[in-house]
């Protein structure tokens, strides 16, 4: 599992750094993308993602510069899949989920519809509806109407994702639960109701020990899987076999955290206790922290502070001001680097195990499998 | 006078070549911009064109490879122009005025309310109002809501721009008439409604003869400029002079003429003959004429055909599929490059004075000013 940071810039792109989109590529090769600014399809071109493997996108917030390479992006990928009308015919339209804000919709929509865009795949959009406590004092008025009426020919019906609370009034947006990955939202401060999203992996069962397996008699086969699904078997010479006896521990699930523009994600630190990776912007450095507040945005020592509070292996930074010059290039005497933030954030962890990087464009963080800490007794 | 070819490519931008947008650069540093494809922002900043500059945007019909880098590009206009709420107290605001189809209001504004995007400038949204003959077979579901009501906070009401037709039936959409300008626009065959713009600049008085005036006792200060405007006037010693002594023949204006796609321009052939430059689509080679015309495109031959029949002086051709190599860029043996297209061209203008070039990616063309073929007697 990897995250392609494809845009890590602020407010608008340039030749140097795009805006917001990160993917996450799983090892099947499909990829959820977060975030989708403008420019993200050419993006997505420079690293090994395939356009067409986007099955989920998920959008944070719905400022420009997370949302406006989304329709592009549809577009490409619809043209993309090379799907014949006899193909989708005999195979079925494949299917794109797209999260995101109250508000969302009506944003594909009117794009789509008005640039008059057919898709070849189908979609459902999935609006997260914010609670009152997200819309700033005085910015009653970016709520919008609900809009999830079905309005594109390749569109099917979404859904409409309510908060829910628990016994301490925390809240949690739940997006996907299947067998392999549960996926939420929890909110964050900014100046519109704002995401970030937890994606936690579900505990897989160990490997199976096949040459005690073969010791027992068992040979490759269905039973493998019936033991691997947690049942046990009679052997036929009458012995018992359980799961315990023959599957290693069983391999814990990795969290992904994926915040969007936050001055302060404490809102969401009870979904993110522990977490593998958390993926957190850094839009000023240190001395500006003033101007980040202002705009509801974090500075690296507000990052780390978070890391640390939350215990997060991994802390990723993204969304810089486009006024740091990626690391990679010189900067001139009025310039600042993108090292500085990176030196802040880990100057605020020092002493921790915490790992901290700023993943400027195109870096790629390949997510290590956990192996569960066995206490000896 | 300069165009600078910002995207030259169709359908969707890559690493190597952007989607459709054309800046006519004034001698002032002013820009009008034609179309605004994803990632149009993104190509401005590699050439010497000062965004903040851009006073005009004309959009050729509503296709997303033309229209989905307009939000995108209208926000960062708004916070490079570096405007305190002091300075447009002081100054007013600066207008940026958006002519295109019907339907592009409805765009705009979903696009900028639902992202929560606050503009210092203020624009206005002018919609050309297609003719039913523009809807092609079977695509009248594409006839939008006439949208403009002012909803966005900077925006001032625009105006319905609806077509005109002389005595044989010829459309014209009038958009500008000053002292400077005539600007129109006219339809042209595509899958949606779409237009041609004629940018036509007004015959202009010619050079005062400085010599001649000092020889006449007339110093310069406000009687050259009273001169230069047509009026005659009387010396001291009593002699009339009148503007023809004294000004050299008028200059010339010239008339740039900017396609959108189409696979059959006559349509407004009547409005541009005899133009100085001649911006034409060719999205495939003429091998690929069918995939052309089904689509709606044109060729190279026809393009030059289009060209001959107007009489251009100059013919730009644009909007390249992306399969064709820019010039620049070595071609693999399955690959074409676009240098393939400017030879059809070139072949098929063959005899007349007719200039053809690629305008690929970052191409400038510098409209050299007119001087007036003066027949001797």
């Amino acid at each position: 599992m990897k995250l392609h940071f494809l845009g890590t810039g602020s407010s608008y792109p340039t030749t140097k750094r795009g805006v917001s989109a990160t993917a996450l590529q799983h090892d099947d090769g499909s990829v959820w993308l977060f975030d989708c600014g403008e420019g993200t399809q050419i993006q997505a071109q420079k690293v090994a993602i395939s356009k067409k493997k986007i099955t989920n996108i998920f959008i944070t917030h719905l400022h420009g510069d997370h949302i406006f390479g989304l329709p592009g992006l549809l577009c490409t990928i619809s043209s993309q899949m090379g799907l014949t009308e006899e193909d989708i015919r005999n195979k079925g339209a494949p299917v794109v989920d797209i999260f995101g804000p109250l508000g969302l919709n009506k944003y594909i929509i009117a794009s789509l519809t008005l640039s008059h865009s057919p898709l070849v795949f189908q979609f459902r959009v999935h609006e997260l509806i914010p609670e009152d406590v997200q819309y700033p004092e005085g910015n009653e008025d970016v709520k919008n109407d609900v809009s999830l009426q079905t309005s594109h020919p390749s569109q099917l019906p979404g859904t409409c994702i309510k908060a829910t609370a628990d016994s301490f009034g925390n809240l949690l947006w739940q997006l996907k639960d299947d067998d392999r990955w549960c996926v939420a939202a929890g909110w964050i401060h900014h100046r519109v109701p704002t995401f970030g999203f937890v994606i936690r992996e579900k505990e897989r069962p160990g490997t199976l020990d096949k040459e005690k397996l073969l010791a027992l008699g068992i040979k490759p086969g269905p039973l493998y899987g019936q033991l691997k699904g947690g049942k046990s078997l009679t052997t036929e010479d009458g012995r018992t076999v359980t799961p315990d006896m023959v599957l290693g521990p069983p391999i814990p699930g990795r969290t992904v955290v994926i915040l969007g523009d936050t001055s302060d994600a404490s809102p969401l630190a009870h979904l993110v206790q522990g977490c593998d990776v958390l993926v957190h912007e850094a839009t000023h450095d240190n001395s500006l922290k003033d101007k980040a507040l202002e705009f509801g945005h974090s500075t690296p020592l507000q990052a780390a502070a978070f890391a640390k509070a939350i215990g997060a292996k991994t802390l990723l930074l993204n969304h810089f001001s486009q006024r740091y010059v990626p690391a990679s290039k010189e900067t001139s005497e009025t310039e600042d680097s993108i090292t500085l933030l990176e030196e802040q954030a880990l100057s605020a962890v020092a002493g921790t195990s915490i790992h901290v990087q700023c993943a400027d464009d195109l870096f790629v963080y390949n997510i290590p499998s956990q192996t569960r800490n066995v206490t000896l007794s």
